[in-house]
């Protein structure tokens, strides 16, 4: 089934324990679109700056990316984002951020795009992602993102947005911080008592618990040495969910438990490399080779 | 296959957000013995003062836990830990310890218990648990755990002790102070480098990581939200780990695997409850049946 993201593309500057990137290709829809791709057709809702540089252009030129949701605005510039990992690597330590034209007006989503029924809305102001919702005629799964900002700030705007979407997928400390609860379980029930039928709560190293009606499912992170750069982590592990349920054109629990492990296996490539770096390596292949060793590792009697 | 465990026998006062728990029997050798009971009989090794309580021996009294290496000693006293726990509960912060009698001189393992073959050294001083290991005649498997205090101050003791054992099992932050490694597999590989042919780390909440040579196995908790006090829950895990390996007398890593899912159940009834308060209320029925629902969690294609 068709598949829309609307999000952030952005230009990065990461610094890690394990080196560093200067002005790459990055934001929450990229890599939500590099992870999804591999599942079904992404179809990206997103604007940029007139400053947005062609060799990032050309990496988007994908067959399986549909760009024609992408604006270009003149005299704007594209968001940029600049951070740094230490230790674990758990959580970014933002240096600089510049929302640009992320601070304008949103993005128009393309009349061929109105029919699209798997859609995620990317972490950004509530307000913007109901704008979106408001665009589509007949969506049959929606599901979104947020951040501290919104839940500080923007509070009643975004439990408007939670009341109408049909699911959450949302990192720890935050999920923490919109609820009140601190034990995931009491987390995830209380997301589900704003609106959405499931509520995914994202643990970075520790993996994600899923909770539904059904009750909770925890799943740990793929176990790698491997980690490079985390960034872009959260959204790749949200394309590769909402890609297989698209792929499946599905969202019960059981389809929701098999996408969870297809988010968790794209996370782990994504943070194999800076940017884009390894995931543009791979392919489906990849994808379900891990996939098989997971669920494996998974399987005890 | 026979089981000892040498440990802590002693007297909690534990705080909790759900309550508080006055002077009620604990100890690293406790959890462990009520938790691999389940599974096969334990042979318990340790030593209390003459102030141990009747009531806390009458607990300690089962038919599958033999108390022939229960050493009461005239004119010291039982060892006391206090604690509380605070929000998301995944650290004791100690009030209070008073050493007693484990300061003083180890306990001997009974002419009867010395050709035990699996065998647990619970948390204590790594001399202590050598000399220990050297009363066994014929050990199979022998297990440790340890502590932040002895790897900073008794390092070469340790590594000493690390040497001599099959396996170890032990938390997050001292595997990462141990080793130095800040990702888990990192750190699992250079716990194996010290000697141990498995390691297993707790991650509290978030599950535990096995590393052998055939790889990583990462595992979450039972995700649930009776959380009343985590007091023992790691010696519980360790319980049913090594109560499961004693029941099959195996101890490759696809043994391993499972012995893991049961320690995990194990651990998350001892959590349940203060002190063996849940514990006590459960049979080999109860752990099965929720081992089933957990395998069952991850059994995802």
């Amino acid at each position: 089934m068709s598949l829309l993201v609307t999000g952030s593309i952005g230009i990065d500057t990461v610094k890690t324990p394990h080196g560093s990137a200067d002005d790459v290709l990055g934001g929450t829809a990229v890599y939500f679109s590099f992870a999804a791709r591999h599942f079904t057709s992404v179809r990206l809702v997103g604007v940029v700056g007139d400053d947005f540089p062609e060799k990032h252009r050309a990496i988007l030129a994908r067959r399986e990316i549909d760009l024609a949701g992408l604006e270009t605005r003149a005299g704007s510039k594209t968001f940029r984002w600049s951070g740094n990992y230490h230790g674990a690597m758990n959580e970014a330590e933002t240096a600089s951020v510049s929302l640009n034209v992320l601070a304008e007006a949103g993005p128009k989503v393309p009349a061929a795009f109105a029919d699209s029924e798997f859609v995620f809305l990317a972490n950004t102001h509530p307000v913007l992602q109901r704008e979106l919702l408001s665009q589509l005629t007949s969506p049959k799964l929606t599901v979104c993102d947020t951040m501290n900002l919104w839940i500080d700030n923007e509070r009643d705007e975004l439990l408007k947005t939670l009341s109408m979407v049909d699911g959450i997928i949302i990192n720890d400390a935050e999920a923490r911080q919109l609820t009140g609860c601190i034990n995931f379980v009491d987390v995830g029930e209380a997301l589900l008592s704003l609106g959405p039928k499931f509520a995914v709560i994202k643990k970075g190293e520790h993996g994600a618990l899923l909770v539904t009606a059904d009750g909770p499912t925890a799943i740990p992170a793929f176990p790698t040495k491997m980690v490079i750069d985390p960034t872009g982590a959260g959204d790749s592990f949200a394309g590769g969910v909402l890609g297989y349920l698209a792929e499946c054109g599905a969202h019960d629990t059981a389809a929701l438990r098999r996408a969870i492990v297809r988010g968790t296996i794209c996370s782990s490539f994504a943070i194999e490399g800076f940017s884009l770096d390894r995931v543009l390596q791979i392919g489906r292949a990849d994808i379900d080779k891990r996939v098989r060793e997971f669920t494996g590792m998974l399987r005890i009697e």
